[in-house]
């Protein structure tokens, strides 16, 4: 049985830090994982800049909550569930996953979460080290296929690992440094590329 | 984080082969994993029942798809999603969830899976051995807790091995039998003994 295991900003949501600093306006935030491989320096750089500016949670998880999907992906999503079990693997976190979630009716979400201190301000956070190549080898250790699909360095581990690992909306950048990954942008293409996987 | 690991037939769905059974008036499908925990044996008796009786796959496939969720899981499994996310773990097969999950918005569903011969006749089927138990353990080792409920002797191994384990829906004899279970059928019950752990 095939499990499809998706990345969920670029790939499904936009970018929700990008979208942050675009209604913050706070330059430092447009960092993703797509700049910054290491998510702790990553994570440690928006803390700082939220603090800096001000910018408390509930103000984040607003910003977030006015997100929307990428053009396509609940469509595709609703196609991929009929099709077979979905895990959405990702490096957000939880908090700002779920304002959202009932916009891609409600998927399971593996992800991050967030620690808030007494004053309103992001003070933390639990990361799941490696948490997409380790969930893939764990599902794949239950005796399931794997289909992972992102975008980004974050997702190169699972991707890897995975009997079939599928760029989507990724960079030239990634895609050129990793050839041997079928790569996409298409929806369209996409759902062929998966079932092509899954016959 | 938590995940919701669930049974799905008598927990959120009626037991399709008791469904089958009842339409197609073929008595020994009435048997389940609550009077037979051997599912080898359990489905070599349904698979012969069926031929005995000529019937086929797609006339199965038909009677499954009119079976409804169970009053109050639909409601329970939205509320469930909106936590945290949700596998439902099923000895069910996946031809015969699949016409049915629209019904409960495509939750992710890790399940067995049947083969079909050319007549058109269940002739064989792909069991998870003991998928239930190696996906929490497996879901463990990447860092997740788990909440296990189920209603069956199939699902005693992963609720004796998730971090929270409930029976729902089950017997007076399984629950006897394994007094240390928290136990409810009532999906209010439920939802405050989730909120209760995950606290």
């Amino acid at each position: 049985m095939y499990v499809l295991c998706s990345d969920l900003e670029s790939v499904l949501l936009p970018e929700l830090w990008v979208e942050i600093a675009k209604q913050t306006k706070i330059e430092e935030l447009k960092l993703t994982t797509r700049d910054i491989a290491d998510m702790n320096l990553l994570m440690q750089k928006r803390i700082s800049a939220l603090k800096e500016n001000g910018v408390s949670f509930k103000d984040l998880q607003e910003v977030v909550s006015r997100s929307e999907p990428l053009e396509g992906a609940v469509d595709f999503l609703r196609w991929a569930r009929k099709k077979m079990p979905v895990i959405i693997l990702s490096d957000a976190f939880w908090e700002f996953v779920s304002p959202i979630a009932h916009k891609m009716d409600y998927p399971t979400v593996f992800c991050n979460s967030l620690e808030i201190d007494e004053e309103g301000f992001i003070s933390g956070y639990k990361l799941r080290e490696d948490g997409k190549r380790r969930t893939v080898e764990a599902l794949q250790q239950t005796g399931m296929k794997v289909i992972a699909m992102g975008d980004s360095y974050n997702d190169v581990r699972m991707i890897q690992k995975a009997e079939k690992g599928i760029f989507f909306n990724a960079s030239e950048k990634i895609k050129t440094e990793f050839p041997s990954v079928q790569a996409t942008s298409d929806y369209e293409e996409l759902k062929d590329i998966i079932l092509e996987t899954v016959r």
